[in-house]
């Protein structure tokens, strides 16, 4: 009995991918921009002498990531992608490794500690009234302890985004906020905020935070966001600040 | 002749939404993980009172957002998302407007402003010798021009991205590469930096980055990364330091 070679299965998924590479390129070359349509989903399966099928799952990967949207009575139409969009649905940190759950809070550092000078171009007078109002809330239910109860921080920290005036990080932190969360009570759990130590001095709250903004630069209000996020830089650098 | 009201053709595409929606509920409340097995096809439409056809749609977004994947013999089971691989395929300069362009420029100055700390904490001899070799290169090749050739600022700021010891910071940098590049050439149109006058003192090189991340703190390094990007920030801001 004659014995065949293993006959190999087709790798249609390589296929799809080989599709949505030719289709970018494609877009790219003909110097496509949003709003154009685009051509038939027959036109190039006949182009690219693959299957309707290929060709159809590839630009529907395409409108996944928001790259093409389908018009009504003018076919499909290539998009501005939102970049954000896409994170949205992934970003649940039970899916996420310990390690980018980590690597995402960091993130948050380096974001608060890096956006002073965004502030302090775009501030005006309503949004120091508003971190006024907010601080002002949480004075009114002071504790006298260090406390980082995860909605005031929010509610400071977002304002804060917001004022950068700049809607892509905004929405960014707003779909991080879910991680931040998650690490915050983490940390929460291995650290006892209210046996904190300070490194020296005392503690930068919201209140001298504010202060900064009205009357600093850039660089006093680093300083002062820096000591305000030492227990989160000492938890990201497993020091332990408490007794 | 009897009128019909007219007949609403079924909306496939929110159906596909609703199931997305619901597949990733399922996910949650059966506390699944990444490796596990999901359920087929068949009996999500079954269970969903749906098409296999519509469960196949949403099962494919999910994979090309990185949610899931195939395996052989395995069916198809949860994948931890890389959250960054999405934005590769739509992170094209030319398919963004130009405010996201802005705003991820932005981004970048804010990036590099606020990861001092992550750079302190992570420096070893062998990165702060691998910066020498950098600065040196662009030493032996200096026209005493303030010169911000793009390959000299990718080797050298790059190496700081690849210091921050954070490879989520690291892909999303290589990531925007294409962006900073894209408004780095529109910004050196828009102003000539062997013109541009800074509003006092000198221009901080990487040579100035580098002697401060040896003997330096973060915050020396900060002030230093601030004056470094000034032209930058200006660019930003919509203030003109050239003549």
């Amino acid at each position: 009995m004659k014995k065949y070679k293993k006959i190999e299965p087709v790798d249609t998924g390589s296929l799809v991918d080989k599709v949505e590479i030719k289709l970018l390129a494609f877009f790219k070359d003909n110097n496509l921009k949003p709003g154009d349509a685009i051509p038939k989903e027959l036109e190039f399966a006949e182009s690219l002498g693959v299957s309707r099928t290929v060709v159809r799952e590839a630009l529907l990967r395409l409108r996944t990531l928001g790259l093409v949207e389908s018009k009504k009575h003018r076919g499909m139409i290539l998009k501005q992608p939102d970049i954000i969009n896409n994170f949205e649905r992934i970003l649940d940190p039970t899916l996420l490794g310990e390690d980018t759950l980590k690597q995402l809070f960091e993130l948050r550092l380096i974001l608060e500690m890096g956006m002073a000078d965004f502030l302090f171009e775009n501030r005006d007078q309503k949004d120091l009234d508003e971190l006024e109002e907010i601080v002002e809330a949480e004075e009114a239910t002071e504790t006298g302890k260090i406390r980082f109860t995860l909605d005031k921080e929010i509610a400071f920290h977002g304002k804060l985004y917001q004022m950068s005036n700049n809607t892509t990080l905004q929405k960014f932190q707003s779909l991080l906020l879910p991680v931040f969360d998650y690490v915050y009570l983490k940390e929460t759990k291995d650290t006892d905020l209210d046996d904190y130590h300070f490194s020296g001095g005392k503690f930068v709250t919201h209140r001298m935070l504010l202060e900064n903004l009205k009357v600093g630069t850039p660089e006093t209000f680093r300083s002062a966001m820096r000591r305000h996020l030492e227990p989160h830089f000492d938890h990201a650098f497993k020091k332990n600040g408490s007794k």
